[in-house]
């Protein structure tokens, strides 16, 4: 009981946090219309299907590299998605991988250090946080577009 | 040696983590022009400096809730500031506050229940958190802002 009440977050909490950020993002997606999804922009930065294919090749295969401790280069996936259908099924698909994979880290993990995408090399913790931390600002950019396109975004509370 | 093995990420390394995303969203307050920091936004959203409001109104405020646990209302400060560089000084006092107060927070804290403004009853662990994500989120606008205003953000991961 020491030891568990010695952490300051609790690997199914914290799965639990970035779970719900992701269904907070996976709603942003489903309020997009079709075509804004793609090709609506402020400033020259990507539009929001741009940065969801960011978040996509992030999330599942950066925790499958750490999980299997195998380095592989950061890479977008080369399948060109063209409806937000097939996003809004992939994200999901990243929602299960996700689950599974996590079973999988041992409380000892989080400490361990990992190359992610050969680029990173920080404690295991730290890049769990950084696609955390990447998710929210990008879905930060979001929340504009969806104002700038006259829709009311959902409460950044609601997970 | 065990107990701190345990931990899915120390008190220190999570306040680094807080101060570096701290001093990335400083750097945004540097850049924006004085004019567009009080009245530059997009979409019906607040300017860049009612952001801050809020993210002063939580941090400090918020911390020395939970280190003194005493519930008090969320507020924003009456004081009208009106150069960039009154915020920037707010800033630096609410570092130094929340490096102070951070000392006094033990391990077992992160995991007790408080009641953050009134509001909000969450473990310790998630309130913090929660101050983490929304200085993203709303720092996330603010770079859509600067691209809107023709300036080069800082990259993301320079903390």
């Amino acid at each position: 009981m020491k030891t568990l009440a010695a952490q300051v977050i609790t690997p199914e909490d914290l799965l639990k946090h970035w779970q719900g950020h992701r269904n907070l993002t996976r709603r942003l997606i489903e309020l997009f219309p079709e075509k804004d999804f793609f090709e609506f922009s402020i400033g020259g930065m990507r539009p929001f299907s741009q940065l969801v294919d960011e978040l996509l090749a992030i999330a599942g295969p950066g925790l499958k590299g750490i999980v299997s401790r195998e380095v592989q280069p950061y890479t977008e996936s080369p399948e060109k998605l063209i409806f937000k259908a097939q996003y809004l099924q992939k994200w999901d698909e990243a929602t299960a991988q996700i689950n599974e994979l996590w079973e999988k880290l041992s409380i000892e993990d989080f400490n361990e250090t990992f190359n992610l995408f050969g680029q990173y090399e920080f404690p295991v913790i730290q890049n769990i946080l950084y696609f955390i931390d990447n998710e929210v600002h990008h879905r930060g950019q979001a929340y504009v577009y969806l104002r700038a396109l006259g829709i009311e975004p959902p409460f950044f509370w609601e997970r």
